[in-house]
């Protein structure tokens, strides 16, 4: 039974795990993996402290800041939360279970999927959503690009230095309205345009063969022959296994108030998430800190323990860790 | 004419300051000092990205990522602001004028004052709100110290190290209530304790040379010869010159939403002055990020230009950037 279960190590997570377990609660993480989406970020210039980092070493850094904490850590991904007897009970993929008397929800967001039949399938064997990620491993080769917005722009961008070819299918007449941005991406002939239009089914074998698009116009059908499919339609928040549990907004962000509170007692979330509206790295590390005091302070309650006074200062921080954490006695 | 003037250069108004002039707003920084309250934290460990580093080497590496950008800074302290036809104009204690559309309050909090006779005349004189920045002054001397609370006990500690001979004056029975605190006090010889008292006056010629305690029960007045006087009671919000122009909670702190706008429609606030309840230097510097945001969303409408999507990511923001700032014209 553990104090706290954070779900995510994003920037958000892992600032909130940094809080918990320095204010010595049984803290679990459940992540897929570390970091998120800054992990991708080539170049942050705006997180207070850092003139220049790139995305990856900031993440590391923080998670080297918390390796030597007490926490715990599980790879997985959460399928389902439940609520009993003022306990949670978190359900992973592969069937494990743990419980805790409160929760942090910082799991970011997800890439937007397609969803067409050979998506699931031939994830990791040709379907990628990251070009910044992947597309190194197309050197040479033939691939279709589901892009829309500046992410579908940048992947297109990333993709034509390294492929041989790529289709590059959307929904609109043009990619984008920006007019340099077009004259950037005209020159690069390897970039074939297929406007007004959709991929509606991803073949294969072992591995992705072909896409076939659909003209949403004419409804014509093309098949055409790739070895990858990177979809890049940028991130939402993947919050249906949590609906019905905390409030949604109508982006699906869970809704937070300005201490990090959910709909639900004992439920908190950070990062982006929430509906905080600006996603910035350093929003998001402000955010998991006030999870976690929030946190803090319900697990106390429950326990009969003294909340921590909120306004606390670095010396009295200092002084209560020398007594071995806050959570005393009254 | 500035788009935005912050007030306060502790980190929040620090993160404020760099947000707001990557997006090319025209900005004004106006302060006391670079830092506030965190250049006194000897050590800060939960920072996300720092596993350890001195509150004023924090906030250097801040001040130097901000000051290549174009950005201007005045050294001086606000008095009064007015709104006149949608600006705001601000004056400082210098005569100096200045205006902006927008304004961003992050003015941290100030040293509570003992609001007695002497005070305000030997303010640097001798008068104090610092021990650990000022005790190595009183090397050998004979201090007087109003302190309560964690602070009080601080400085007690810090001062007792240093100085020949510690008044300490508190209004309750007993420092603290904490047992082992009161142990390692009472092993320190250099500390005299009054308990029940308050300092009513501070005397000096130049400089201080004299407190007048008075006990609270027997109302006894005694003169003590003194070469300083430390006031450590801790932090409150000076925000006495806002009250009326935009509301406050019972504790004087500047009342924000989750996107750092307070009741007037222009002026944002961000850190320890606002009513969040946690108060932490990652807490002050995400809220700084948003507060910044939500200036350049003010202002942009303002002047009739598009308002950046909330959903940027650091792709679309370097892309904004390699135009040469935000403001376009729709």
């Amino acid at each position: 039974m553990y104090d706290v279960i954070i779900i995510g190590a994003g920037i958000a997570g892992l600032s909130a795990g940094l809080y918990c377990s320095r204010l010595k609660m049984k803290t679990l993480i459940i992540s897929k993996d570390i970091g998120g989406q800054l992990t991708l970020a080539p170049e942050i210039q705006n997180y207070p402290g850092f003139a220049s980092i790139r995305g990856f070493d900031l993440i590391m850094r923080i998670y080297n800041q918390i390796k030597s904490l007490s926490i715990d850590m599980v790879y997985d991904e959460v399928t389902k939360i439940e609520e009993e007897d003022e306990q949670f009970v978190v359900y992973t993929t592969s069937n494990q279970k743990f419980t805790a008397l409160s929760l942090i929800l910082a799991f970011g967001k997800s890439p937007r999927e397609l969803n067409v039949p050979g998506e699931q399938e031939f994830r990791g064997k040709g379907v990628s959503y990251c070009a910044i990620c992947d597309a190194p491993l197309y050197k040479g080769k033939t691939v279709a690009l589901a892009g829309i917005g500046d992410a579908g722009i940048h992947a297109a961008i990333v993709l034509s230095d390294v492929v041989n070819k790529c289709h590059w299918v959307f929904p609109t007449p043009t990619p984008t309205q920006d007019l340099d941005l077009l004259e950037a991406i005209k020159s690069r002939n390897n970039l074939k345009l297929y406007p007004n239009s959709r991929i509606i089914e991803i073949k294969g074998d072992k591995r992705v063969t072909a896409i076939v698009i659909e003209n949403i116009k004419t409804k014509e059908k093309t098949q055409i022959n790739v070895n990858g499919v990177f979809i890049e339609m940028g991130y939402i928040p993947k919050t249906s296994f949590v609906k019905g549990f905390v409030q949604l907004n109508d982006k699906g962000e869970i809704i937070v108030n300005e201490v990090c509170e959910t709909s639900r007692k004992g439920v908190f979330a950070a990062g982006d998430v929430t509906n905080m509206p600006y996603k910035q790295a350093i929003i998001s590390a402000g955010q998991g800190a006030v999870a976690a005091l929030s946190a803090y302070n319900y697990v106390a309650q429950i326990k009969g323990y003294r909340q921590i006074s909120r306004e606390w200062s670095h010396i009295s921080n200092k002084q209560h860790e020398k007594k071995g954490g806050l959570f005393f006695k009254v």
